[in-house]
C-alpha cells in the first residue's frame, strides 16, 4: 500500500502527524530542505514538493532566509469539547492505572488536591533550597563529567547518618545508600530480598505505590490487619508467619499511609525480634517519621535491629522537596546487594540534588523548618478531620492521626469510592479511592484525603464533597 | 553480654564508633545531653558520664554555651599504611565488583582516566549548563511540591522528539519516556520484555554495565560475534534465533562500547525485520550515536521499526552531562509497561535536570557543541590509537573507530588484563580489563582504553602503560 503514495505525499503526511502530535509546535522551525534530503536520502525536489503541499494545506509557512515554520492552527478559536472521562469499572480497576491518574491530577491546577499525598507548597523550604541549588550550579561545585557512585555523595550520607540519631539509630555514612526517592529505596530493597513469586507481608490498608511496586516485581501480597492507631497487628503477623512462606515484611512503622497509625516502641521491638528469629527481612518505610505532631520524633524499628535484618527506607519528599527525587536506604546486611542493584538501575542518583539537600541540612534551620510544618500539618489534619465529621453523612468515620498529613475516611457502606472519585473530579476535587489501598479491593467505601491542601480556600470544596457523599449514601 | 557493660560505657562506645566511621567529624557538634537523654530514655547523669568518658579519652571536648564537639584525632600526623590492593583472582572475578572499582577510580583525581568511558570535562558544556540550572533554580520555574510524572517533563520530550529526526526517526513527545540515564532506560526495557531466566542475545564484547544489568535481573546472556567495524553478525544472530529461545536482543548499533563498531543502515534494517518476524523485541542502545566523526549522524535501527518492536534507549551522559542522570527510551508498543515500571522504580526523574537539558537544547548551540566535540574526539581517538601501536609490544592490535571515544586493544596472548589492571593502577593509570566485557571471560588479553582523556599531558602515561604491557608480554 504505502508504495502507491508518492514519496513527497508520504513525507508531508509524516510532518503533518508530527505537527499534530506536538513534536513541532506553532512558531517552531521544521528541519531544512537540505537536512531532510540528506537524512532521508530523498531528492531536494521531493522534499520541496512535500513542503509545498504542507504550505498549501496551511500547516507551515516559508520565511525568507530562515526556513519553514509551523503555522498556528486555523481552528484555534473554536472551543473544543472537553475530554470525556470514561466510567471506571471497579471490577477491572488496575491499581497502576488509577495511581497514574491520581498522579496526573497533581499537575492540574484547577483541581482541589485532596487526592495524592503531596505536601503543601507553602510548607516546603523552596526559596532557600532554590538559592542553594543556584549557588552550587553557579559555582560548578562538583565534577559534571562523572556520574557519581551507587552509594551516593558522601556529604549527604554524613547528614543522613547524623540525623538518624534522633530516630534512635546508630548509623554511619557507610551504612547508607542514596536513592532517587523513597520508592526507589523500597524497589531496591524488595529486589534485594525477594524473587518473583515470593510472598510479602504488608499492612492493610497500605500505600498504593507499594502495591503497584509488588505487582511490578511479580511479588504476592499478604495483607495483615492494621489498627489505625497502633499499626500492624503483631498477633496476626505472627500467625501469618507461622502459616505462610513469607519472604519479607514491608511496614510503614510511623504514620502509615493511609491510616496514620504509629507503632508503639515496644511493638516495633517485638516485630524486629519476631522477624529476626525467623530470618525474614523487614523493609521499613519511615517517610512520614519526621512529621509527628507532639513530643519526640518516634523511633524507627531499625533502632532495635541487632542483626542487620532491617532495611530502613526514607526520603526528603514530604518535608523538603518531592521534585528533587532524593531518598535513601540503610540496608543493614543487604548493603552489597543494594549497591549492585542501584548500579544496575541507574548507576547513581544525580549529584546536584544530593548536594543541595546536604547543604540545606548542614546549614541548619532544618529542625526549625520541621517544627513549623509539624504545627501546620497538625492544625490542618485536626480541622479537616473535624470538618469531615461535620459535612459528611451519618455513619462516616475518620481517623485523627498524630503525624503525617492524610486522613482515612470510612463512608457509609453504600458509597462506592470509585463512583465518588468520578463525581468529585467533575466537581473539581481529586481524592484517592479506597480500592487502590488493597490488592483485594477491600476498601470500596473508604477514601484517603490529603489534608496538606486543607485551608480556608478549600473548606467549601470539602463541604461540597460531603454533599456528593450524602447523595450517594 | 551487653547487659554487663554499664549504660554510659555502651553509649560512649556507640559515639566512639560513629566518630571513627565519620558520622560526626572533627569540629562537628554531637547531639546535646538533653537530646540524647530524651531520645534514648537515659538519665542526664548517664549521658553526662558517657560524655565525660569520651572527653577523658580525647574524643570530644566541651565548649561553654555551645555543647560537645569532636576533637581532631591525636594520631593525625602518623602516616598510615596505604590500603592494600588484594590480588584479583580472574577465576572468581565478579563483573559487578570490578565495574564498581572502575567507577570508583573515576573519583580519584590522581589517576589517569583511561578506565571508565567518561567524557573529557573540557568537552562538556558545563558552564552554560550550570548557568541554565542556576537560572531555573533562582526563578523557581517549576512546582517543587509534586514529583513529576513517570513519562517525564514535556519540554524535554518535545526536544528529544525534534532531534530524533536526524537519526531517521519519526517520534512525537508521546512516544518518549524520560529516565534517570541510559542505564535506567535499558533496565526498564529489559524488565518490560523479559522474565528472570530468559535468554537475551547481546554483542560480544559488550559494555560491562549491560552484563551486570542482565545478571541483576536473573537474565541469561547469549553472546553473538560482533565485528569491530560492522557490528553484530547477522548470520550468527539468525542462527542463534533459530536454535535458542531468545526473548530479546540488546544491541549498541552505533559505536558499540568497547568495539566502536557501527552497523551499516542495511544491516540495521535487516536486523529489525528479522526480529520483527519472530516477534522478538530489539532493545537498541544509541548512547554514542551523536559522536560520529564524519558525515551524517548514523541512523538508528528504530528508524526501520514498523511494528513498535524496537525500544530505543539513549541519554545525554556522553555529550552534555553524566552527573545530571537524564536519559530516555522510545519504547514503541511497550510504552504502557515502561510507564508502569518507571512509576514503580522511582515515580519519575527529578524535574530540574530535565528542564535544564530541555532549555539547553532549545536555546540552540547544541549542534555547534556537537560539531566541536566530534572533531576533538576524532583527533583524540586517532592519536591514541596510533600511540598504542607505537608504544605497545608487537602483536598488539587496536581499533580505529569512526565514533565514540573508546579503543579496544588486543594484547599479546600472554598478557592477562587483570594483572595489567593491577600493575597499571600502581602506576597511577586506570583501564578496563577485557574480562568484564563478556560473561564467559572471553577477552582475558584485551583492554578498553578511554581516549577522552588522551592528550599531551597523558601521552607519557600511555607510553608507561606500553612498557608495563611489554614486560608482561
Amino acid at each position: 500500500m504505502p508504495e502507491k503514495i508518492p514519496l513527497y505525499e508520504q513525507l508531508a503526511q509524516e510532518f503533518t502527524q508530527q505537527i499534530e502530535l506536538g513534536t513541532f509546535r506553532p512558531g517552531e522551525r521544521i528541519p531544512s530542505v537540505r537536512k531532510v534530503s540528506q537524512q532521508r536520502e530523498l531528492s531536494i525536489t521531493t522534499v520541496l514538493q512535500a513542503y509545498q503541499l504542507l504550505e498549501d494545506r496551511g500547516m507551515i509557512e516559508a520565511r525568507p532566509q530562515s526556513g519553514y515554520f509551523v503555522r498556528p492552527p486555523v481552528t484555534q478559536a473554536t472551543p473544543e469539547p472537553e475530554t470525556s472521562t470514561p466510567a471506571i469499572d471497579p471490577k477491572h480497576v488496575s491499581i497502576a492505572d488509577l495511581a497514574l491518574r491520581i498522579l496526573r491530577d497533581t499537575l492540574n491546577p484547577n483541581l482541589v488536591q485532596f487526592g495524592a499525598a503531596i505536601p503543601d507548597p507553602d510548607l516546603l523550604p523552596t526559596d532557600r533550597l532554590n538559592r542553594i541549588l543556584a549557588s552550587i550550579a553557579r559555582k560548578g561545585d562538583f565534577p559534571q563529567n562523572v556520574c557519581g557512585l551507587p552509594e551516593g555523595h558522601e556529604e549527604l550520607r554524613v547528614q543522613v547518618a547524623q540525623r538518624a540519631f534522633s530516630s534512635g539509630c546508630t548509623l554511619t555514612p557507610e551504612d547508607i545508600i542514596i536513592t532517587s526517592g523513597c520508592m526507589e529505596a523500597l524497589n531496591l530493597s524488595l529486589r534485594a530480598v525477594c524473587q518473583p513469586g515470593d510472598l510479602v507481608a504488608i499492612e492493610s490498608p497500605t500505600y498504593f505505590g507499594i502495591l503497584h511496586l509488588l505487582q511490578s516485581q511479580g511479588l504476592r501480597a499478604l495483607e495483615i490487619p492494621t489498627h489505625h492507631r497502633t499499626g500492624i497487628s503483631l498477633e496476626a503477623l505472627r500467625f501469618a508467619l507461622e502459616h505462610h512462606p513469607v519472604k519479607a515484611c514491608l511496614v510503614l512503622t510511623n504514620f502509615n499511609n493511609p491510616l496514620g497509625s504509629c507503632m508503639p516502641d515496644e511493638a516495633k521491638q517485638e516485630m524486629v525480634e519476631m522477624l529476626a528469629e525467623r530470618d525474614i527481612p523487614l523493609i521499613e518505610d519511615d517517610i512520614n517519621g519526621e512529621l509527628h505532631f507532639q513530643g519526640q520524633r518516634p523511633r524507627v524499628a531499625k533502632a532495635y535491629d541487632r542483626t542487620g535484618n532491617v532495611l530502613l527506607c526514607d526520603s526528603f519528599s514530604k518535608d523538603i522537596s518531592p521534585s528533587l527525587r532524593v531518598g535513601w536506604v540503610a540496608p543493614g546486611r543487604y548493603k552489597k546487594q543494594i549497591e549492585h542493584l542501584k548500579m544496575a538501575t541507574n548507576v547513581g542518583t544525580a549529584t546536584l540534588p544530593q548536594l543541595a539537600l546536604a547543604r540545606f541540612i548542614a546549614s541548619g534551620g532544618y529542625d526549625h523548618h520541621l517544627r513549623r510544618i509539624r504545627r501546620a500539618y497538625a492544625e490542618k489534619v485536626g480541622s479537616m478531620s473535624a470538618a469531615v465529621l461535620r459535612s459528611f453523612p451519618d455513619g462516616t468515620r475518620v481517623t485523627s492521626p498524630c503525624g503525617g498529613f492524610v486522613l482515612w475516611v470510612q463512608l457509609p457502606e453504600t458509597v462506592d469510592s470509585l463512583v465518588l472519585y468520578r463525581l468529585a473530579l467533575k466537581a473539581g476535587i481529586t481524592l484517592a479511592p479506597g480500592y487502590i489501598f488493597s490488592p483485594s479491593s477491600k476498601y470500596h467505601n473508604f477514601v484517603r484525603l490529603n489534608a496538606a491542601y486543607y485551608c480556608s480556600e478549600t473548606e467549601r470544596a470539602l463541604a461540597r464533597l460531603g454533599q456528593i457523599v450524602s447523595r450517594l449514601a
